[in-house]
């Protein structure tokens, strides 16, 4: 059994006027937070605000790089070259850096948003061009990546030495190759059977997938949607089950 | 008569498909440069391209931050807040930041541009907020702004300790107070008045006004504009009278 | 006492993957909605889906253009110029002109949003270049503002032959020489007070001012904000009580 | 033979402060403009400073509606829905069409840009929603494409008795299949070459391919890139070829 699980959410996706999710009502049940850096969503004071709530929580805090694209959220598929990849994460996570700086913090992990996972999943020349950028830009640099790890970027960031976290998500569902079945339309998470599938890996290091099979993972940290309908609950739901059954609940160690 | 002088010039103000300036003919006759940070020109990419070039001529680099406005190229007021100002500057100046790092380099100093600097000069609570956050962000910050530096944001960072060069324009006309007469039509620039103004203050600390009044200022920069129709001509000449002056063109230490 | 007044509301301020306001839930209580156009708010889909839901409730559609500031929500003053002006009006209008054509719908009247509503009130030269904007765009050009009619932009509308429609404003509170008071922050709207408001209006021409005087206005239309957090409960009340007293509810005619 | 040819150019497509093109240079040389909308290009005032040139010219406009991606000028694939397509049309063509009513202005055709073009050719969905957007939008509308017009939305275009002009690349070169072969990195257009392939195409309905190939096309329009180095150079070269060899240079006929 796990000793420990890292819990981290998607934070600071309000953009000016618009707000987004309620980072506030999921600080209390997280441990690790990554914030989006104004190319898919976010802007300046809103990363300021986020970075200022999580530190009150006492959350660590990584960076959520995205395609540029504030209409699409990031969630459209982009043909960009590995030099924009590159420095598309520079000046993204620099940006989350200072606001770090400024509250006297630093930076816990990377963690792509949305097309950009996903091109950077697939694509092996834009995974090497944001690896060396992930490389350059932290002395402990740390990336968060969906278990199994095996896809391009967490492969070439092994590659140069730096630290992959694998994560599960409780909230989605699993195929039984060990991929995850991504839904755009959100609905109520079952909180059950979240907090079951929480409870499987950490005694058994395994996922349920959709047809039953269960499928073995390698995961330090778990994945929370916040803009689900019930996304406080199944938080509060999970972080409870983990105490329940003995498992601390605490941030992968920087 | 001053021994060095510094010659500081805007850079990467190119966007996407949108070339502007000439930055690699003006680099040979520069020592540092103020590089756009996306706001108000700029992109990852230029700016990523442009701390390459400038390293390769050994150019110290500056950020120059500007208003979220892309459309007037930050030269138009908007009407923002305290808040709004520190996390501007912080989120563009960490963007540099990450794109120096990954060469290797540190920032060397901070300039707002346009209507960011036109705020800064007047707005009290503003500079207030710009000066705390160039104080958070770097271990050795300095402001670069035109001689005066009586305005509100060099006195507020004056206040927090922060070394504030000032600056001479010789492509630009003074006015017997020693404020700049900003031009928004470029034209050419008169090399010998601009050569003899550089010679002058060099060697009188004094800058000739419009009106011919003798106007001392405290300056340890110029300021060159690279987007005026004979700018690299411009450099070129100012760099050599100063040579032959016997003033070392030299970046202000760090 | 008026046998007929219109309920405006502003609409479509979605923008992309976030959601503002209930367009759904107000639209059974106004007869003109006021379209954002993609500068402060909406898109080109958000716009095609509020003029469908609009058409199904038989609402007339107006254009709300703003300045070019999403991340402001147009609500911070920009320094623009008289062909800023003109040009934003042509090309958010026109947006929305060929969105409501796809429907087989025209268009109602126009209305601009936030600091642009305040440049336009004030700055004679830009409302005269608005103005000439609006009289071009339209077979009949309507322009709705806050009673009394006499800013910069109404008079200059008047003089070119373009109608202008004043509004009172229920959910806001009046000072006593008839100007609004604009509170940043919202809060619940007081339901009996904002009926009551309407009812004498409807009743005596006149709204009553904050510390107490009754000021008389000319006005055929009443707005109501959709984003207050009562904002569909206040346009429902709102609605029964002209009903209750007999004045019917439709929009002005084109 | 061919007894008349129209002569299209993108145009417009510098952004703010931003340059791009010489469009007072080529206007006297082509009969049709194809002017940018915002998206990928241009802007509002850009826009309407383009149309008032091109009436000066007495020159046909019509709208170069693009992908939402300034940075990457449109020309980067992006993943859109049918409904995003037929959105982005019906707001770019829109802001176009209102541009030319303020001159007394009809629009005369549209032409998808860059990677728009791209996905327009290939994905059939995309095409229809589009092909749908172009007969609401206008009286008598008109696709501009480069011949063959077999490609997704031409075809779907006709199916909806849409008018399509076909187009032949004078300063582009062509495979042997027709296609044509698309080089990122401007460079001189050969202009005799370029005014033998017009001449050719006038006088025997034939362009000439890389490998020698004579390629049948059906085309009523040519377009010359006006971003190339000598782009007006080639522009008057092409017209005094046609008037030398009797070829009428005029619009497509509305």
């Amino acid at each position: 059994m796990l000793s420990r699980m890292d819990v981290n959410c998607d934070m600071g996706e309000s953009f000016g006027n618009w707000n987004m999710g309620d980072d506030a009502g999921m600080m209390p049940y997280i441990t690790t937070a990554n914030v989006a850096c104004g190319f898919h969503a976010s802007d300046p004071l809103t990363m300021l605000n986020t970075v200022k709530l999580a530190k009150e929580h006492k959350i660590e805090i990584g960076a959520h790089p995205g395609l540029p694209d504030l209409l699409g959220f990031g969630r459209r598929f982009m043909n960009i070259t590995p030099d924009d990849a590159h420095a598309y994460v520079v000046y993204q996570v620099g940006a989350l850096q200072a606001s770090l700086a400024v509250h006297g913090l630093k930076l816990h992990h990377i963690k792509p948003h949305g097309a950009f996972y996903s091109v950077l999943k697939a694509q092996q020349d834009l995974a090497e061009a944001v690896a060396e950028a992930i490389r350059k830009l932290t002395d402990k640099p740390m990336l968060y990546w969906p278990a199994p790890t095996s896809a391009a970027l967490p492969t070439a960031c092994k590659n140069l030495g730096i630290r992959v976290v694998g994560e599960i998500y409780p909230d989605l569902q699993y195929a039984a190759d060990g991929s995850l079945v991504i839904q755009r339309h959100k609905h109520e998470t079952d909180v059950a059977f979240a907090c079951d599938q929480v409870q499987r890996y950490v005694e058994t290091g395994k996922v349920q997938a959709m047809d039953g099979t269960l499928v073995e993972l390698d995961a330090e940290s778990l994945c929370i949607h916040g803009d689900g309908p019930n996304a406080v609950q199944v938080a509060a739901a999970i972080k409870q089950r983990l105490k329940d059954i003995g498992c601390t609940v605490t941030a992968v160690n920087l």
